[in-house]
């Protein structure tokens, strides 16, 4: 069985087969979204996710089908007409290209493929900072200082974070930001087909506001509507109850092995990865600047050895996901999640350094 | 192992345990979606569902989370003002107030609970009519030469078909409606989580209309987007890969068993269960307009006796599904989808003829 390091959809969390079995066997699939047995799972998948990231009263969690819908979602429900957007990358951008074509004016501030964002002017009338935590195509994250500046500097925004590629693993201040969000085929390794969408009362009063303004905020996935429901264990409609059934099951699995324990273990696996590649002459991380280089997406820039590089990782049963976009040729991207092991990135680690090229 | 008879999310369809272990051992839920692999699951689902229900060229398929969301995208991409929808049930009325609350202007003509459209007048201005072919709350399926009458006199307007409880079981002229979705927790028996969204040119034409008159369509999910990337068999956001996956094997377990012999044995299994009770006192068809019940969800008015048939169903392992809404607590629903077998419908006929009231 080989191992991919492909940033998502992902590895699968080592332990969802056996899930899944259970999952049939309790005729999970068959449930009804409307039957108390829902009502706890929903339950037991929002209360696990509150322990593990430490989401405090206040913010509630929803399901959507992905994170591209929250993109949408969010500037529909958040946004009258000014939201800024941090780029730095294909998926950041995307999320302010939704807000264009959604009507608003959104503001953008565009860093290089790989770099920090040094300067940046938010207007005051900006109802919504968009910050992509890590952005996937790159292997840039942004500091943890970064992101939780905003919320004293422009009390009046709201401030909303995509960490679909980066959670579980960031510690995010939530007294410094309103919204966050993930989908499940990244660091918790499930199978694609759910969103995950934390907001808190602001927010819920933002789109309540916006409604009686009469704009348009969607239907069944209006944040209204989804509140109404969340406080029942429910959804508006059926959901993907499998997906929530199993992302209930692996938190369980990730609060059992402890936060803490995942983060250092994250942050030990980068390391050896990081340190690897500062010895290796023929492949070296695509992000220079150490403050900004992603845990989660290792991006490394091998420029023509991608296929040595790939082949050599093959014969140990590695498979690292593909360069993005116009790197595609000349990145290897690795993910550094949960269920990769310590051993996985030791053998990475080795074959690397063992390479002729 | 018990079998349930709830309209949805409904009994598994008997291979997808089978087809989820394969999906496993095939890596299918890591699989990238930008892969040829994914494009190929995509092309065997969209072709394979293409052949079942005959589904002609200038028709196109297309992938959302659930089917209410296609009621909502239905509403955004193909109606600028007016919808006009015939509601009988909660189904269909929520259809109607999506679009409500989309802020267009729908027209409602409405019927009691199990009762057929007698009267109803379509204003000329109609861009949209919307027809839900089976009333999952009440067991009213809206006759096919009813449904077939719209395109001649109302040839401006586009004709979309929900046909969530139903399909596979109908086969609908594709001359005479534009559009046609369901969902795949019903008579395709998979876990829910997945929409099929099937429209023709015209619908494509009247997306590019609304767009370019400046309407909002939504973005990742609107019709000229989901058109451009299904044309590469792909899908514009991760979509629920497994979930496609399991609906092109089913859909291929289906063709192997002929989609004339699963009509013809829903039609037996129905008439098995609808001869039934009109033969026993205590349970009786809600839906007593024989050209209108449904063939897919057989709803019985069960009255007070509702815990005694539930009772003695269970001890031959038949669970009935629940009554809908202010009927919970008097009917009973029997889903009749192809997971359920003629040997499981005479077992339920048996019980209930043998049953002391």
């Amino acid at each position: 069985m080989k191992t991919t390091f492909a940033p998502g959809p992902s590895q699968l969390y080592f332990t969802v087969k056996d899930h899944l079995k259970t999952a049939f066997y309790e005729g999970i699939p068959s449930l009804s979204h409307r039957s108390k047995e829902f009502e706890k799972i929903f339950a037991s998948c929002t209360n696990g996710l509150r322990e593990l990231l430490s989401i405090p009263e206040g913010f509630h969690i929803f399901f959507t089908g992905s994170a591209t819908e929250i993109w949408e979602r969010s500037i529909q429900n958040l946004v009258e007409n000014y939201s800024y957007h941090f780029v730095n990358g294909a998926f950041s951008k995307r999320y302010f290209e939704i807000a264009q074509q959604l009507g608003k004016t959104p503001t953008i501030t565009e860093s290089p493929a790989g770099q920090a964002f040094n300067e940046y002017q938010i207007p005051d009338e900006t109802e919504l900072i968009a910050l992509t935590h890590n952005e996937t195509s790159t292997g840039v994250s942004l500091p943890m200082s970064f992101i939780h500046s905003f919320r004293e500097k422009f009390p009046k925004a709201l401030i909303i974070v995509d960490a679909v590629s980066s959670l579980p693993y960031p510690a995010f201040d939530f007294t410094k930001i309103d919204s966050l969000f993930f989908s499940v085929q990244k660091g918790f390794g499930l199978p694609a087909g759910l969103g995950v969408w934390i907001v808190n009362d602001k927010c819920l009063a933002k789109a309540d506001l916006l409604l009686a303004k009469g704009q348009s905020i969607g239907t069944y996935h209006n944040l209204p509507t989804l509140y109404t429901n969340a406080k029942k264990n429910q959804t508006p409609e059926t959901p993907n109850v499998l997906s929530i059934f199993l992302l209930a099951k692996v938190v369980e699995d990730l609060l059992v092995r402890g936060i803490h324990t995942i983060r250092k273990e994250t942050e030990y696996k980068a390391a050896v990865l990081y340190n690897t590649l500062a010895h290796t002459g023929y492949a070296k991380p695509f992000v220079s600047d150490r403050a900004i280089q992603s845990q989660s997406v290792i991006v490394t820039d091998c420029k023509q050895h991608v296929e040595a590089i790939t082949k050599a990782l093959d014969k140990n049963g590695l498979v690292p996901g593909d360069g993005y976009g116009e790197f595609k040729k000349t990145h290897l991207r690795f993910a550094n999640f949960p269920t990769h092991s310590k051993e996985h990135f030791e053998l990475l680690a080795d074959t690397l350094m063992g390479l002729k090229i």
